[in-house]
């Protein structure tokens, strides 16, 4: 794995900086003008066409099974063959796109520009949940109602969690449209209808569902990674005032469901694998967490070292040609809990998951300022501003703001990987 | 109308006190032993198979083209035609049902008796959102917390819901699993894990939804109608000792997401176009709905006078041959919001509609003892047990009782229909 974990590529855009080496190898939904969707695997700034490459006879046993069932336009299929497959593919695609690989020629054919490929959704979700294991999100956010005690009694034993909205869940690059709502203006005592005033994005990690379970039956902890395909980054957009108002007492609707955006590349595990750390010390006086959601191996190595990023760019910003201002540099340690333990908590009542299905993580921030993964956080609730370069000052999003999500695992010795960005700009309410 | 509104079928089981008299025609998806799934609608106690009598050559022009959409196991392309279709489709199955119908020999063949037929879901299922306008129900539960007070502050102004677990509804008579979890014991500081200790029923009202929305845009009040393709009954079965530790501070989650149990026939808005009402009236001093919430046609016909029942049969009683207990005995006009507003609320920020998503009214409770449509209401949390005539008490369920739920609407002069039943068995946990 040492070896691997330096090998180059003979696509050179994948050498350097790229979010995607040889070491990354993610997974997505692709288009050429046109064309149909298709599997494609990023590699630098191209897109490896897996139906060219199979028809090329490159693949064979597991690894042919495994592209065969990405075929119609959606993971769903090859998520649920599990670990071996995925792993299978992971392999082959390493020996092709290595330096010195004999088949450059006829791979270099089906490898074309991502600049010129559309990509989309990479499954069809049926459910989408969307937990709250960022601690300091919830502290920040508890904070604003309850300063001397944010987080409530549950928080350190039940990894929090609802459901959200699948259907509007969009890939990088989808505008979102400023939702209209019910809101109670302050210092009013009858809510008015109108365009939401306090637009705010979320930080998160999103979550693909690999294997699924039978309805009534749990998946342990220990057995979670069968279930767990690959990681995104997920921008949670989140209508303030709206929510302000609504959320008693079932919690988030339509604050949330307006839209939600991915980012398109499917990160595997087995491309993380050498950025899991063990789960960060809890405080003393922190409970030991359920049998249920125990494993060793887990807190051993169930958390993620991976740094997260939001910027921020203006209409103005881009009239004045003004790099993107970062909002937010925060990190996956944040997490509370593991991926594994929110996957044995979502089942253990015997709730059936099922392939392609997506969890995000809740909004993960950091303990400092600078760390914060919403505006509601930054500005304590619109108080104070964020000052941009351009002049202007932002409480929540205006139209025209694009928000651009990032992440990046970096270690000594290790190719650094990236998840590719996740985009939304803000348009007008109709 | 009037002479469709007490026509009679020669199928004979279909007049008298079937739920499935000529005027109701519910569409369902089933399956005969080792068959394929198919659409079915309900006759009497026999099912006509579409796909049967399309074969037959007995369906032209615009009530053909929604039989072939009824295809591939699932409503969701016949939902999504709309309503021209739908009413197509009675119409030309009124004529073929009716006595004296010249068809009679050829239909026959393509009838099955539904006790040879197992029923399945009859969409695929998108999203499912649960609403809480039950507003007897909100006002029993607030009590619970809130003696003085208890209505939130929004409950008059936005019609509540929340996204629900669509991977686990199942129809009727799937058994249901006592899920396990995490609860905080009575005079306890930390939760303990377990099965659910506090297993009840949920008795609402289910709305299947027809043509969907783009994202973005939303749907009129006035406009709802075309968005609805049928109802049926809904059990929202809740753990309550699971949603009280995990519900704060973002809704109920896997206190409700173990499964839902819904009635396999769509009943048609044609169908129920007779128990149609006004909105009943709102006491003085309730507010005036917001202009998105509002439509004069709407108020004065957009409720329904649909009786619900609930009835409870444990182990014992069915070994002693005892008749079920009826525990509920509701109806749809307590409904706070009509279906339409619903619809109109759930779309107001751009979240996009599919057909084949089901929202659920939440409980519908009466206000009087008796009319209570779950045991948290009926025995307050579990004070006082309901006695049967087994000579056993229930605070909540225990494995082995079966819940049953049943609707009827009634009107003078008027064919009376149902909707089936939904019925749910409770077995132990794993």
């Amino acid at each position: 794995m040492n070896q691997t974990a330096i090998a180059r590529s003979w696509v050179d855009t994948a050498n350097g900086h790229s979010d995607f080496p040889l070491q990354n190898l993610p997974l997505g939904i692709f288009s050429r003008a046109g064309g149909e969707r298709r599997c494609g695997v990023a590699i630098g700034d191209a897109i490896l066409d897996l139906e060219a490459v199979l028809a090329a006879g490159l693949f064979e046993g597991e690894a042919r099974v495994a592209v065969e069932a990405t075929r119609g336009g959606a993971l769903n299929a090859f998520f649920a063959l599990g670990r071996g497959a995925r792993v299978a593919l992971r392999e082959r695609l390493l020996e092709l796109l290595a330096e010195g690989s004999e088949h450059q020629a006829a791979l270099q054919a089906a490898l074309y520009p991502a600049s010129a490929c559309a990509l989309h959704l990479p499954a069809r979700i049926g459910d989408y949940t969307d937990f709250y294991v960022g601690i300091e999100h919830a502290k920040n956010v508890g904070k604003l109602f309850r300063p001397d005690n944010p987080l409530l009694p549950n928080y350190k034993y039940v990894p929090i969690g609802y459901h959200g909205r699948a259907s509007t869940i969009r890939p990088s690059g989808t505008d979102v449209r400023r939702p209209k709502g019910q809101t109670l203006p302050a210092g009013q005592s009858e809510p008015s209808f109108g365009p939401c005033a306090r637009l705010d994005y979320e930080l998160e990690l999103g979550i693909w569902i690999g294997q699924g379970n039978e309805l009534g039956q749990s998946i342990a902890v220990g057995d979670a990674a069968e279930h767990i395909a690959g990681f995104c980054l997920l921008n949670d957009w989140s209508a303030r005032d709206i929510q302000a108002w609504e959320y008693q007492p079932l919690g988030p609707f339509l604050s949330k469901s307006f839209i939600s955006t991915v980012s398109p590349w499917v990160v595997t595990a087995e491309a993380l694998a050498p950025f899991r750390c063990a789960q960060p010390a809890r405080p003393d006086g922190d409970p030991q967490p359920l049998s249920y959601l125990l494993d060793t191996r887990d807190q051993a190595a169930g958390a993620f070292d991976i740094e997260l990023e939001v910027l921020l760019l203006t209409e103005r910003m881009r009239e004045q040609n003004l790099p993107a201002h970062r909002l937010t540099l925060s990190n996956t340690l944040s997490m509370y809990w593991t991926v594994a333990q929110m996957v044995a908590h979502h089942s253990v009542n015997g709730c059936q998951l099922q392939s392609g299905d997506l969890f995000g993580s809740g909004t993960l921030s950091g303990a400092e300022p600078g760390q914060f993964g919403s505006l509601l956080e930054i500005t304590e609730g619109g108080k104070h501003p964020v000052e941009l370069a351009s002049g202007e000052v932002r409480k929540f999003l205006e139209d025209g703001d694009e928000i651009i999500l990032r992440a990046r695992a970096r270690r000594d010795g290790v190719a650094s990987i990236g998840f590719g960005e996740c985009r939304g700009k803000v348009v007008a309410a109709h």
